[in-house]
This record gives structure tokens, sequence and C-alpha cells, in this order.
């Protein structure tokens, strides 16, 4: 018996061949078809499924379920109630893809929150029953897994971590309208933007000033090279990364946090910071929580699909 | 059949008796014995459960449960970690409960997520299976209720919304020794500290400045009838309460909050200025969760306890 874990980006499908386990036997990707509001890529998927159990002599019954991960948010019934990345509105995915395919029976999880999955099933948070998964990319996301289930939310918006209202001092507006949210500074475009914020305040001496372009990878690694403006920016980024941290401890209590995604890269020295930084604002009994960096990084997704298969 | 809910509190232990459905038959108090470590409180609530079964003629089989809510960090296993009040360490007070009361099966909480569960039964979230109670006291309380259980976090300190880091332009310690507590501004103490704070300022004129004594009721009398000064308090708390409610939306998604305690008997119009506050800090898909008074009062915890018995 195999399952398959799917996880959909807005470039690229990525795709796994899982046993009942969660041993991952093969992996691909294909692109993702964005024309005609996507119509085409619940077929895609099922054709590359097909593809797959055919070269491997499986028969159809072999396969026990498909998981899959999607950009937006999903209701616990396996609703997509949009997908703006890939030109979808509200769409009942495990319905749709079940009956393209075989009837197998088929769970859909917002791709946060199934990465958050995949790292507590397979990566660094093994083990621990109850986690947060914080994704610090382009834009800042989470997952919320509490007893080993994905918390959805009653709109599918749990782990919206990026929109936190924990940013002070701040007027530039994030994509949702606001000004407050933990994206503004945590994201790589919002550690960019906090060093031009920097730069413009004068408040340091900084390699960056002489640059005209620079991303969040130049301003974490300067930081660690001992540049005085880059170390400020790293340090006010991990202080609202932990307010952000601290927050969640008080109304969960879990077991660990995992920090992945792009700024996460910069590695350890990076994540005791937010370590240091947590430990001042967490309420004392919550200060042991792990914080832990993300183990299986653009997999995750994939790893935290197929294992929807085994759990829901 | 019936069960008991008892909410043990650091003066009285609140005790009902339930049927099955969660209607309340009786309920009655008895004074919180705190002598020698709270030997005897176990004692004491066995007797009084004890006397009324023999009063009403029931035999010690027609009663399914005890529910029991302690003010401290609880175990899902029904384990209390330490009650301060109650002058107890770590207790297991399920076994030791059921042992004393004919082997009965006894569920333990920490008494603001009972509150939360009971609000969520009976009160005003009736019907939400999410939900986060915020309870405005000396302290700050809260307890986190999704698929209509209670989340207790791994060290039982799931729900300490009371010492969420949102509070900025603050010096004053919490109890709890950090300077960011929501407490420090949303609870009764942290609403007169607010306008002390306020009136050494001289940041608006107020009434307030000529009192010699004020509580949080006299700064919420007063700004409803529109003292300058009072209104900027009650403000600046509705704000930073809005904060921490558009934070946890983020992480959650809950259905409703409800919020309870002394504070909140200002009722409507304060509820409406900490909603005014939310729509402008919570992420845009999170703006129509509920916000609703408490309706339970002081008896939410024995309709909490009650209703453990129902559902774990």
């Amino acid at each position: 018996m195999i399952c398959f874990g799917v996880d959909v980006g807005g470039t690229s499908i990525k795709m796994g061949a899982f046993e009942c386990g969660g041993n991952l036997l093969n992996k691909w990707e294909i692109p993702t078809r964005k024309e005609d509001h996507g119509a085409y890529i619940l077929d895609d998927i099922c054709e590359a499924m097909e593809d797959y159990i055919s070269k491997h002599d499986i028969a159809a019954t072999d396969v026990y379920g498909i998981g899959i991960g999607v950009p937006g948010p999903v209701t616990s019934e396996g609703v997509v109630l949009s997908c703006v990345n890939l030109g979808w509105g509200e769409r009942p995915v495990a319905k749709q893809l079940s009956k393209k395919f075989h009837g197998i029976p088929v769970y859909v999880g917002n791709d946060a929150n199934v990465a958050a999955l995949g790292e507590q099933k397979c990566g660094s948070a093994k083990g621990y029953e109850d986690m947060v998964m914080v994704t610090l990319g382009t834009g800042v996301g989470g997952g919320v897994i509490l007893g080993g289930k994905i918390i959805t939310g009653c709109l599918g918006a749990a782990g919206e971590i990026g929109h936190m209202p924990v940013l002070t001092d701040n007027t530039e507006k994030c994509s949702c309208g606001k000004t407050d949210c933990l994206e503004l500074a945590a994201s790589a475009t919002g550690i960019v933007r906090e060093a031009k914020k920097m730069i413009a305040k004068k408040q340091c001496g900084t390699k960056l000033s002489t640059m005209e372009y620079f991303s969040a990878k130049t301003v974490l690694d300067l930081a660690q090279e001992g540049d005085e403006g880059a170390i400020y920016v790293v340090n006010r980024v991990a202080d609202i990364l932990a307010t952000a941290l601290a927050c969640i401890a008080s109304v969960l209590n879990p077991q660990a946090f995992v920090i992945g995604g792009g700024v996460s890269k910069a590695g350890q020295w990076f994540l005791d910071l937010v370590k240091e930084a947590y430990q001042k604002k967490a309420f004392t009994p919550l200060r042991d929580a792990e914080i832990l960096l993300a183990l299986l990084g653009n997999d995750a997704g994939i790893y935290g699909a197929a294992e929807m298969c085994n759990r829901f």
C-alpha cells in the first residue's frame, strides 16, 4: 500500500509517493498550469499519479490515500475557500480529486499547516504532539499542530501567524493593509525593509548604506560578520519574532516551535538570537519550549500531505 | 444519574449538582480551608457531596462523574502541578478524589479553562466549538476550547493569556517579573495603574486627579460619563486587549471570544470599544469573530466542571 503527498505551489507541484509508515519512495515535480483559473491542476496531478502507478506496477486499489497541500484557506471538510495564486475560488478539492482518481480518499490542507505536520512527523519536531511552525519566507506563514492534528480554525485561517499585530513603530503597509504585522519585519522582504528604515534614520554605521541593492541574506551575513547596522536590524527582527512566539506560547503552551523558510537558513546563530529574545518575552513556565530549525526544507509539504492520509 | 461540578477558589469552594444534560439542580458554597497546605480541601468536598446525596436519597452509584476546577496548572491526566492559593504543590487530584469518593471518575481542569468550557456549553458561546475566553479580574486569565475540548498545553499552561507580551511603553513589573504583560493593563488593577500613569503624565484633564482613591469601576464609570482622562485610559486598555485578541485569532481562528470577569461588567459599551479596536488589529479574514460578554458570571466554573464529566 502507498499514498501520495502533493504540495501545490504557484509555479510547481511537488509530488511524493510514500509507504504506509511515512517512508518516501520517490519524489518529483510537475509545473503548475494556472491557465483558465487553474482548471487543469487536479487533472495534471491525477495524470502524474496514474503515470507513477502504471510505471511501478501498482494497482489503483493499492493507493490508500492522497494528501494535498494548497496555498490558501481550507475548511476541515477539504473545501478550498480560495487560492489566489492558483486562480481558484471556492472548490471542493477533496471531493473533486477523489472522483477523478478511483474514489480514493483525499485529504486537503493549507500548505503552511501541512508543512508543519511534515516537520512534526518526520522533521525537527518529531515526537512533539503539540507544536507550532513558523515559516519565514517572502511572507511569514505558520501551522499549528495540537495532539498531532492540524488546527484549521473555523474559516481555515488558523496559523496566519504572519499577520499577528506585534510590530510597533511602523507606518508602512502590509499586503493585507495593516501596519503592525509580524510579516512586515520577520519575512525576507521585511528584513530588507527594516534595514532600509535603519539606513534612512542613520541609526547605526553599516556597509549596507553603500550598497545599491541588498537582500535579507546580505543583512543576515553582514550581521554575522559584525556590521553594527545589520546587527541592529537582525536583533530587532529576532525580538519581534520572539514576541509573536511568546504570545503563541501563552495561548497554547506548545512543546516546540519550528522555524523554517529562507530566512531560517541563516542557521543556528539566528536561532540563538531568537531564543535569547524569547526567554525575555515569554511567561516563566513557558520558557522551556524548544525552538528548532526546520529540517525538511521544501519537502516538508509532501511529507505532511502524505501524513494526513494516516491521521485523519 | 447526576454529576458534580466543583470550582475551588482561594476563599470558597463553589459546588453544583447537575443532571446528565447539564441542567443545574442545586448549587452551594463551602469555605476553602487552607490550613496545613490545603490538606483538608478534598475531604471537605467529599463530605459536601456525601451530604448532598444522602439528603437527596441518591445512591453513590448514581453519581457518574465529578468535575473540578482549580486555580493552577493541570496536566491532561488530572495532575495539579501547583496551586499557590491553596497551598498545594504537585498533587494527583483526579486519582485522590476518586479514591476518596466511591471510585467515581474525576476530571480536573484549570479554573479559567473550566470557566471557558462553561461559557461554551451553557453561556454566551453556546454552539461555538472553537472559542477563547478572556477573564478580566484582579488579573487576566483565559481558556481555549477547540472542537469542544479544553486545550491544556504540555505543562497545563495554555490559556495564560494575561502574560501575553502585548504592552509597550511600560516599565512597571507584573507579578511574573515581566513588564509587557496584557494583565498589566487589562485587569482591574491594571486599569487603575494605567489611570495613575495618565494622571502623573498630566496627559488629559480628569476628575480622577482629584480623588484620593479610585477603582477600575470608577475609571470605567467616568469614561462612560465623558471624562477625558478616563476615556483615554479605557481606549488604551481596549486597544491592548484587542491586540491580544487579534494575535490569538491569527493563531487559532476561533468562532468567538468571550470576555468575562469584573471589568467586563462595564458592559456592552466597553465591549463595543474592544470590538472597534479589534477590527483594526485583526487580519481581514478574522474580523468576523464574535466578541461576546460572558453570561454565567461566577457560575461558569461549576457549569464547566460538570461538563468535563460529559466530554472527556
